[in-house]
């Protein structure tokens, strides 16, 4: 079932998973197309970017987001085309950065759209190095992170859309850059390709070992996108006037109950306080909204200098989110996960 | 044993306490008073400073400080009287505020001294309201802590030395300033006589439930001095942005091992995500040490405007140091506590 003219495909949720979202969690229905009112563009999805972040929105556990409701239409980060417009600033044919969700249509007023170059080939870059994850990586690691020349900064889910931009940024900043991520293939790349100083496979029997080996003179920055088995490696080797952004803790994301004890709790707070580290919670756009700009310009003339790769994870397929979605939480993509909604 | 002209009484430390202090913790002993060579001055102690931060230094556990040598002197603030002085900058009879620990006589080359004012009845604030705590208090608070207006700020330890001052600072800055306190006197004492908002005994059955009842609008500011059991009635009631000054673990102090489980270790990681916090330690001279000039300008213009109020809890006699001292990790002091080593 492909994308069409006459009918709009959407995936919604139809129920709350309970840990790993299985079969029951997404519907895929199909509505007649929407006609523009008023002002309105109609949009045709040509990518959907699929983030860790999305797991938040269908829990409804406290988040930072009201959660999806059941049987609404799955949100996220959309590039698509304008098929009509009765906007006085879109015009038929243009590519939009929007938030279209899981879905071929949508309509929009114009508000938080942001209007795209030509080049439909470059288009996905606006759902990753040069869009969210991008300006996650930049001022978590740069405004929370701080990292200094000579300071060892790691992060986890580093061959991922957040990760492998944290650790090149870490090295522009003449810091040492160690990545971990899952299998051998992951950490070739990270190092062979992105030319971070280490990577490290967090599947191996000594991979707490391993880090220590990697760190030798302990951990100023800890980019925290993971949590679980990588952070309790990380605890014992933070040094003192450590700095951890906290980014994401896709780890616990399907967790149920917490772990058995003993619980650790004080211990962590004892290490923040021995240790005076600063951990800061932070979500991109609500925090550093202003600052898209100036991420922009920098990132776009890193990459202009070829200071800055990317890899994408293109999975074809409105269809496939579902499942595609499920092996993004369980660390099966390799780089920035993205649906090509259509060949367009 | 008083003071006298012609020995020395020191305590040190005789072995590493396992859990709480206890008889064979500390030892007293006598030695001739020493020379002053070179430059040095002879100082003679009239106030010795008891805080928390010093189960800390007699455990060999990883912490910011070396620890205290077994047979060495204990550490401590001191108000001390300069006896005999080779040191061009220091006369005999002034008073200074220093470092010799827990002892009657110590030599010192300067380093580190600070000249006070001639009323010895003053001298004690030295080590408390214009002193480390004070300066504790109003850095964390304030560089860490950020309260605005209409925010609330929670503090345990409240009648102690920096707790009773961080509510008070925080009342200055326009906050609601909530204490929790040890028994109903200390409660009564931080609202009526410090002006908190509210006081909570976290003795009391239902202390978790007072808690939410006196934070009708969350919690922005947790001022984390004791952890334990207030950190976890804290936790839920955190508010999105929070802040956590991280200044001590007093309720941690004499733990011999980690708390039965579940784990929380990574709730409080999702709790620090989710809500956008910033958990932040700090050890107030090494991260402040600068802003002293600052604080003690501004501290002393509040006391003068009689906006900030204070209470000393003195103990006369060295040889009573460690039973104060176990008082006091066992919220057994009321105010700021200091022995007096002699009256003078």
């Amino acid at each position: 079932m492909p994308q069409a003219a006459s009918r709009n495909r959407s995936i919604v949720l139809q129920q709350r998973p309970h840990g790993a979202p299985d079969a029951g969690t997404f519907r895929l229905t199909a509505t007649p197309v929407p006609a523009p009112q008023g002002n309105q563009v109609l949009l045709r999805t040509l990518f959907l970017s699929l983030d860790p972040y999305m797991r938040g929105r269908i829990s409804d556990a406290p988040s930072y987001s009201a959660p999806v409701e059941i049987g609404a239409v799955m949100v996220g980060a959309t590039v698509s085309r304008v098929e009509t417009s009765r906007h006085p600033d879109f015009e038929v044919g243009q590519l939009v950065l929007g938030y279209s969700g899981w879905q071929d249509y949508a309509l929009s007023d114009g508000a938080g759209l942001n209007k795209l170059g030509d080049d439909v080939t470059l288009a996905s870059r606006a759902l990753g190095v040069l869009g969210m994850p991008g300006f996650t990586a930049y001022m978590g690691l740069l405004d929370i992170g701080q990292p200094k020349a000579g300071d060892t900064v790691v992060v986890a889910a580093a061959s991922g859309a957040v990760g492998s931009l944290v650790g090149q940024i870490a090295r522009i900043k003449g810091a040492r850059a160690v990545g971990i991520a899952g299998g051998a293939d992951k950490c070739r790349y990270v190092v062979d390709e992105l030319g971070f100083d280490a990577g490290i496979d967090h599947r191996a029997p000594d991979f707490a070992q391993q880090l220590v080996a990697a760190c030798p003179a302990g951990i100023d920055v800890y980019f925290e996108n993971v949590g679980g088995a990588v952070f309790d490696a990380v605890l014992p080797l933070l040094n003192t006037l450590a700095r951890i952004p906290v980014c994401g803790l896709i780890a616990d994301y399907n967790a149920t109950e917490l772990p058995p004890g003993p619980d650790r709790l004080g211990l962590l707070a004892r290490t923040i306080l021995t240790k005076r580290i600063k951990m800061q919670g932070f979500i991109i756009f609500d925090d550093y909204g202003p600052h898209f700009g100036k991420f922009f310009a920098q990132m776009s003339q890193w990459l202009k200098d070829g200071k800055i790769k990317f890899r994408e994870d293109i999975v074809d397929g409105l269809e496939n989110a579902p499942q595609a979605f499920n092996g993004l939480l369980e660390g099966k993509n390799f780089g920035k996960l993205v649906i090509r909604v259509t060949q367009d």
